[in-house]
């Protein structure tokens, strides 16, 4: 298996499968092993299906009224076809072939426009192409993209693991521009792309943390086009508010908060410029302030928002008391902790925003939201705390297992562990509110090391993704992601290159065992990419990042502007995990925060590494 | 780490811990990195400590009054210690040095007969000895065990799972003879050997299937000894019956069955005579005719036995009817298909014993009985299906799921898929019992692929040992080890070869995953350094093993008869998993069945391989 390609033997129906694909487009090659008649299936699982004769075409029903079309050439004329047309559910057509044809050739185009841009799609990109021919076109495509970071020295696993994670970036979003038009299901309709590609499915909640500040890094333009999409489908969307996570089929404004807004800031103040920084503001505060919070909705604001918006936080329930709100979804429930911390983030980012802008008063009304988390901070325990409507803390309350399925009642996905660390736009604050530098760290310890306290059968039947513990600390999904890297706030940085490596070695393998969760198409998989060459963007909608432990001798990033950076660790290994020193284009660096702009001059990042924690490194 | 010796470096304390091992003896060596004082503190959970101002000695309480003594002298002398003597639950004494003694080397000797003993076990093996002399005597000790089987050729991983579980399968029994006594827990008592090691230690329920055929293969004298120290068991307990379950504090009686009769017969069939064989049937045969068959109990036989011994299975209960037998264990249950099912084997291998011995009314007697499975076949399903007292199967009922907590109520641990295929001592009368090879094949085939049906924490919470799935396959528990190879009884080894070589790579692996459940003290491990090597004992009790797919392009096993058996498996890897032709000894071999006296007689069985099954390989 590779990027452009796949090859499976089917040992019990002894076939050979070859795929190869292009944009739009694909070719299977089936070496059929046994002497009998050959025959394929051809199912539209829910819609319709056509036999002309020479091509077959039809779609398949997604949700939303989106449709996705086929256009399928078999090279060799089938001797016989089951019908000329099959619609409803499970449609299939069956195409056969005498034993003497031995191998079946079939190209297909898709669209989500229609069958003849199938058929265009199938044309332009695969017609008259043998199998080698588009495979080797897809190979140099994806080394271009893959090239633009070159690693080496580390071990085969680690290699394998970081290309995998890069390839995985690229996965998500998806331009869906065909020969300049593309059908949006946010309107629903065909719209020209004016020669700048339409992206979508983007999951934000996941992507704004890495996935989206690795693209800037790398792959500036495609970014802009990306945040111009986002635009495009405010715009097309009943009210002009930022999506939150747009899908093929619009957006399913899954999850909680609008961190959209985040990744905009971030390309903003990185100097990514290819897109309305007005607009992009007005969806943003579109979204948080109209829209309502309650998660996975895209309802106007109710009861629930004006609450926020006049007291700070999101009001929970007890176990005992029945939800009232209709925007509040029955599963997903109000997630109260999440949405607080996470709509104080979107709104420090607005602030930023409206500053840029010159708007002050939004500036300061958003500033004084951002510290909204503040008010479900316990200082008893240390911990952010659900409370109810007239403020008071929920209690009892164990933070390891309270708010039912996914702790969605009070957090959401992962336990009150994890968001204890959700304040990515004020770790200074953070860390003042839990007492100081020593008392933080010893929290980020006590996480590491505090049992899971159920079998693990009742633990994950309640907390599915909250896998890949090493305490309380989950590695399988993005809330957790910037975690290990707050010791570098805390002046023990070498915790924080010890954690790196081990939770990477542990929970992110070249075998079996794969990603330890929730991947999210990029999401888990760009943070693979920056923690491996060595740094982290802890707080996007800043230009700082916060170094980490670097897997390879030797790294090679093109930042896309005529420029490279060099990232050398020398005797980087597993053992040898520990920055001993580092400079930055010849100056001693002592610090474990390096600005992008800095970086994006290009030049050389030299750490020396070492088999024993160097506790006097970085903490100036 | 190694089988001999251990390092770990404790970064958060910087300290630097070595540890190597003799028999009864083993050395410590600190090095403390912090400038700080040093102290050590020892533990005895629950007995008695006492300092003498140059030693340590004391014990820890186990069960069913057996203690493990200590001596231990450090070779620094301390500065201080808390106390001269410490008693009862976590009683402790505390070294201290000052922060000058940056290194400290601690040697200690255990016994299970008494301080005095733990002293002269510490001054035999490891006083005045160093470090290094200790672990070099310890690699020279593990190398020539583990060099009974060389292995070449296949991948790196694929080697270190070998000789791991070619360690592991020495991991248990083991031999408790301290200069020439050892203390029984049988009998409470202090025995002399006799020059002869006494071994304990012996899950039998797990090692009966492979661990022991493992042993007879390449360590035949040690077998012996073992089997000898079933005897003496069986002597020193109150009733002459065979253990099941032989630890160092006695015989738990843990599991059901008693499959330790099995062992026995493997032995006396493959020629093994150091031992008394008359003995060796009538403990078999108290324990299975006079001891109950309730699962995890030593007591007489009751109700329960009557009813097995005349009717021929151990009856079932309903969900709602309440257990009333005094020896059944309320956790345990009566586990009736696994009890009825495992003592048919049991009793067909003493029918096997009873015809050597010329006894032949036993003979007769115990060969009807080995038909018992019969009994519980429902032809209906082609599963072995629990029965009430009455006859009439339990009904409605769920192959999977049913019998609570580990099925325990009617299976063992496993489900009744797993317990479809519990008849390895008359596979031919299971075949027809499903209606002949094509159907037997069949249902291998689907357990493969049947799905859990539930959500795994649903699964897994109510069958916990039911883990490494593949469908309703478990990869996790001994009841399964066979189950792969029936394949070959089939006329199928093409899918016994295939099935061997992916379950072991999804599930034994070099990596975080280790291996995928019970491993048992060489249950597991010993079934892996068979099917490695490319063949394995279906049926212990027999002469015969069956083939597999040998992962190495070189295998020489040194018989311990002056022989050595050479396999070859040439182009053998993880796609070449097919054998395309074989020979022993130059002539050709199209059977997948091969006898231990012909391998005995060593020389070389040779392997073609290849990347495509050749389906009529092996179906002579």
């Amino acid at each position: 298996i590779t990027p452009y390609s796949y090859y499976v033997y089917l040992d019990e129906a002894d076939i050979s499968v070859d795929y190869t694909l292009s944009h739009q487009s694909a070719i299977y090659e089936l070496n059929f092993g046994k002497d009998e008649d050959v025959a394929v299936i051809l199912n539209s699982r829910n819609g319709e299906l056509n036999w002309d004769g020479t091509a077959l075409s039809g779609y398949q029903n997604l949700v939303n009224n989106t449709k996705v079309y086929l256009y399928l050439v078999p090279e060799q004329t089938p001797e016989s076809v089951s019908d000329t047309h099959a619609s409803g559910r499970n449609a299939n057509l069956v195409l056969s072939w005498p034993k003497e044809n031995k191998k079946l050739t079939l190209r297909y185009g898709i669209s989500f426009i229609d069958e003849m841009q199938a058929r265009k799609n199938l044309e332009r990109e695969v017609s008259g192409k043998s199998y080698s021919e588009i495979a080797d076109a897809g190979r140099e495509l994806w080394n271009t993209e893959l090239s633009k970071i070159e690693v080496s020295g580390g071990s085969e696993d680690d290699k394998v693991l970081f290309y995998t994670s890069l390839y995985r970036s690229y996965e998500r979003p998806v331009s869906i521009s065909e020969d300049g038009r593309y059908f949006s299901a946010f309107d629903g309709k065909v719209h020209e792309d004016f020669g700048r590609p339409f992206y979508t499915d983007d999951w934000i909640w996941d992507s704004y943390r890495a996935h989206h500040p690795l693209r800037i890094l790398i792959d500036a333009k495609r970014e802009e086009d990306i945040l111009n999409s986002f635009l495009l489908m405010s715009e097309q969307m009943d009210n002009f508010w930022l999506p939150t996570f747009p899908e093929i089929t619009g957006d399913s404004r899954r999850m909680n908060s609008n961190h959209g807004v985040i990744t905009l800031l971030d390309a903003h103040v990185k100097g990514l410029k290819n897109f309305d920084l007005e607009k992009a503001y007005l969806a943003g505060k579109g979204a948080i302030m109209e829209k309502t919070l309650a998660p996975w909705s895209g309802a106007p604001s109710g009861e629930l928002d004006k609450f926020y918006h006049e007291k700070g936080f999101i009001p929970a329930l007890r176990d005992s008391e029945v939800e009232t709100i209709p925007e509040v979804h029955s599963f997903e429930r109000r997630q109260p902790v999440a949405v607080t911390l996470g709509t104080s983030y979107d709104q420090w980012s607005l602030a930023q925003l409206a500053k840029s802008l010159g708007l002050n008063d939004d500036y300061e009304y958003f500033m004084n939201a951002s510290y909204n988390y503040r008010n479900l901070y316990n200082k008893e325990t240390g911990f952010f705390h659900p409370k109810d409507k007239n403020g008071n803390f929920i209690q009892p309350f164990d933070y390891r297992y309270d708010g039912g399925m996914g702790a969605r009642g009070y957090y959401g996905e992962n336990n009150g562990w994890v968001y204890r660390w959700d304040v990515p736009h004020n770790i200074p604050d953070l860390i003042s509110l839990m007492g100081g530098k020593k008392q933080f760290a010893n929290n980020l310890d006590a996480m590491f090391v505090e049992p899971l306290g159920k079998s693990k059968y009742a633990f994950y039947s309640e907390l599915p993704d909250h896998t890949g513990n090493v305490g309380q600390f989950s590695m399988a999904n993005e809330p957790s992601l910037h975690i290990p890297y707050l010791y570098n706030y805390a002046g023990e940085p070498w915790k924080t290159q010890k954690r790196i490596r081990t939770l990477i070695n542990q929970w992110f393998r070249n075998d079996l065992m794969g990603v330890p969760g929730d991947e999210d198409g990029g999401g888990l998989s760009s943070f693979i990419v920056f923690s491996q060459i060595g740094f982290y963007p802890v707080t996007p909608g800043t230009t700082e990042y916060t170094i980490g432990s670097p897997f390879f001798e030797k790294v090679k990033v093109n930042l896309g502007n005529g420029k490279y950076l060099e990232i050398e660790a020398k005797n980087s290994s597993f053992e040898n995990k520990y920055i001993q020193s580092a400079s930055f284009n010849g100056k001693s660096l002592n610090s474990a925060f390096i600005d992008h702009f800095d970086l994006m001059e290009g030049g050389k990042l030299v750490f020396e590494m070492g088999n024993r924690a160097n506790r006097s490194w970085g903490i100036e």
